[in-house]
């Protein structure tokens, strides 16, 4: 049987440190939940001992039971000369009441003098009875050892004795960490070796990308016999950020033979990182090895027809691995067992001759903008429409929406809105039209409001209908107020959740899309239903 | 005196390959002149038998003298059973007349019998007869072994025999390459070896980035005695693209002690880094090691007090020695050290008291989700208001905005908007109030249209402004359309750069404010300089 590799992902926590990300707490239980899933054997959630939010999801948290995974909350060592028992940073960690706690200290001397400005002796102090305050009233730590290379290279023995401090105190996990990200794979091996021989427990690897060496470093560490790996996903973090776990586990995987996540789920890789890219607002990196859009994509012509010939010839690795396609740019080549994956999913019947023609309308609806990622119900009525099953509820005949700022610097939106239903269900209603208007607190509120009040009348379903989640993404920034808008609606009904897209130039119409298509689907499963 | 490594950039040939990128000749010429500036030994400047538009190139540039690099253009062997006299191909390729001429072959049997389908030996003999013929017609030979590491593990003694063919004839070089990026460092190190003991030629290597170790495995060449490296800026290339020479040559010249660019030239690799991003078309990839926006951007209030007492803390290199600087983001989890750092970056006198009304200011706002981290022109505009330090030049009296679909299906935006500005500017200005209406293909646009319209007669120095970025956040998404959004945008007048914020429960007028602190700044700086 291959050897087991211990995955530990900080996407939460390190990864939450990237200029630009900021996670709210539905993102991180939501995140969490996707984790436990793949298998991550721990996830650390936060630091509640550094703001509000993390402490809120730690709270969230007590009443989500995880399958696989080990909840870590994350601190720092207490403060110098002073004792764990009275530390409050500490106590917010213990509240979390997570099985793990992670537990940083220093490693560095120079750390020690210039940060801390405390002894050497004081900090192997503050290590120790740190390890041991937690051991007592905690099932598992993890001993991350902050730059531990750094303080490897500047003072060899006090480094270890660092690692020493923390093992002998009950530490059941000692971590590496080249937390400044510059060190090199042989400046690794040096110091992995010193601390296997000082250490008798377990050891982990933490890398960072300043260097462009993380992936490197961390087989470094892991060929020398380290059985936990840190890392994030898309390899978000501080600066340059951690080691991508999107790389990490292929190559553990399937280049040396490791065991890591389940191969089932290690197909699902891709769309986990298209999810953590969503939920950080951040572009999909399209020149991400394994999980990125370019991964796989051809320009080159030789490339293309050799790759038809036979894709070993210029992949290193099958992309279904990973989740991930072949992308052959301006070519009609598959996608078609995606479109039937999916679909049956979704639990819809589609024959092979309309998952073609879906296939080439999401290709072109794709190069405008779209992506049906997390938006289930647009694909599926988007696919009822191409195999001439979608029904028309009602008719849009225009919409007005109007924002002003007053004198007294008040803003309202308003919207106005005209639309039709079939005459089946109009039945004796006089009018030909709903022309309702209503106000709002922005202008999708009002649009959104202006639509129950036309359509409830003759569809009191979906009175239900409550959006829990609206997201919107600028394509093609550099186009400044040109560029392409994408909404992304979440709705629910207290039991169904589905999620609508929206694409255009205008970021009203975008939203107006979404919105329109979040009512409709609802109708369609109403119906189907009844 | 350090060991030399020889640096042959290929972002004009391997590089243009990457998804979305399209150099103009003149944007060629350009980047060619650039390449040469700064040092590089061999500049690969495209493929003249595969598109006109290098054969272009190639002409141009024969009336451009460079001063230290050598261009070369690039072509593929021979065709299978036809002798190099009559192709056609490598006779664009003399048309060159380039003082260096790479040629690649393959090394792979798999590429021999399924993308060639022909013999083993029948392409021994295509490398040899077309080294041969070249290197009688131009002065040196850069032999690219394509798939050289695959074709090792397939067969090593034919890729090493295909090696010995070009050596034979009189290459120059033998280039390694890892065309499909998948080696590992053990991997390349076990068939680099047997490369030098059967080549009596100066070796380089040649590696792709879609297993995370474009540049560990270069590494791992040059420590065996490779002597030139191949790269692009950036990392262009097919796929995950290549590896990057802005992470290649500090690396060789300040971690290992290899001579590669002057020093004052690497200081410039940052600008180039840019300037390469902006030839491409391509957002500059802010993670990127060494020259990203972010390699050297503190956000956790620990890094950035650290920082702050001695930048070592948490920065593995200087980043004055690639033309980088450390930037400090005001965030959430900022402190005062961040405010009073800002504030020396931006050129600001801040006194300690007022950095600790700014530092509450800001965490007021950040708690209604305002965010400065890319909006240093707000924070500028918030600081100058809490120094009493605000101008006023304009005042805002109301605007409104309407976007409306008719029966058609087409959408409008339109923009009306009353201010007034001091009576100092308006002078014989008959009206109090500036009124004007304008249309654009979003609500933003029309809003930014209206404003300039306004005020463009009284401050001409605003027709310069563009705006280069435009991106909406949603806070709290799970309140659906009640949400809050923040948005963030880019502006320049060709010479500085500026980021603007604004938040609010409504859309449009998050943008409002965001637009109307664009101009305000640029109107003061605009005043600073006059």
């Amino acid at each position: 049987m291959s050897e087991k590799i211990v995955l530990f992902d900080t996407t939460l926590r390190d990864g939450s440190q990237t200029g630009g990300v900021h996670f709210s707490v539905e993102d991180k239980i939501k995140l969490t939940r996707e984790l436990d899933e793949m298998g991550f054997e721990y996830i650390e959630g936060g630091w509640p001992g550094s703001n509000p939010k993390d402490i809120r999801y730690f709270e969230e948290m007590k009443k989500v039971k995880l399958k696989n995974s080990k909840l870590s909350s994350f601190s720092s060592t207490c403060l110098k000369n002073a004792r764990p028992e009275k530390d409050r940073i500490l106590a917010e960690l213990l509240h979390a009441e997570t099985p793990v706690c992670t537990l940083f200290g220093k490693s560095w001397d120079l750390h020690v003098k210039e940060s801390l400005e405390t002894s050497l002796e004081e900090n192997l102090r503050m290590i120790h009875s740190t390890v041991e305050f937690l051991k007592s009233r905690c099932d598992e730590i993890v001993y991350d050892a902050e730059h531990f290379f750094d303080g490897f290279k500047a003072n060899p023995e006090y480094a270890i004795r660092t690692l020493e401090a923390a093992a002998s105190a009950g530490a059941d996990w000692i971590v590496l960490a080249d937390t400044n990200g510059g060190t090199l794979p042989e400046e690794i091996r040096i110091a992995s070796r010193a601390a296997f021989a000082a250490v008798d427990k377990p050891i982990g690897i933490h890398t960072h990308d300043d260097g462009d060496l993380s992936l490197a470093n961390t087989l470094a560490a892991v060929e020398l016999g380290a059985k936990m790996v840190q890392g994030t996903i898309n390899g978000l973090g501080e600066r340059c950020g951690n080691a991508n776990l999107c790389s990490i586990i292929p190559t553990l995987s399937f280049k040396l033979g490791y065991e890591t996540l389940a191969p089932e789920k290690i197909a699902e890789l891709t769309r986990l990182s298209w999810l953590v890219s969503e939920l950080s607002n951040k572009p999909h990196q399209e020149n991400l090895p394994y999980v990125g859009d370019r991964a796989y994509t051809h320009k080159g012509g030789i490339h293309v027809s050799a790759v038809r010939k036979n894709p070993r010839l210029y992949e290193h690795l099958s992309p279904e691995l990973i989740g991930n396609k072949r992308r052959v740019p301006v070519s009609d080549q598959a996608g078609k067992s995606n479109v039937l994956q999916k679909a049956s999913d979704l639990g819809m019947k589609i024959e092979d001759v309309h998952a073609k023609s879906i296939v080439a309308k999401v290709k072109e609806l794709e190069s405008q903008g779209y992506h049906f990622e997390g938006a289930d119900a647009s694909f599926e009525l988007l696919s009822d429409d191409l195999t001439g099953r979608r029904k028309e509820f009602f008719k849009v005949h225009g919409f007005r929406v109007h924002t002003w700022e007053n004198d007294k610097g008040e803003i309202w939106s308003e919207a106005t809105i005209k639309i039709s239903v079939p005459e089946a269900i109009a039945g004796g209603h006089t009018s030909a039209f709903e022309h309702t208007v209503a106000e709002g607190s922005g202008p999708v509120e009002a649009m959104d409001r202006a639509l129950h009040k036309a359509l409830e009348n003759f569809y009191p379903s979906i009175r239900d209908i409550r959006l829990t989640d609206f997201k919107v993404r600028i394509l093609d920034e550099e186009a400044g107020t040109k560029a392409v808008t994408r909404v992304l609606i979440n709705s629910t009904d207290g039991h169904l959740h589905w999620g609508t897209v929206g694409v255009s130039q205008n970021i009203i119409e975008a939203s107006w899309r979404a919105l329109i298509e979040s009512i409709e689907f609802k109708l369609k499963k109403y119906e189907e239903k009844s």
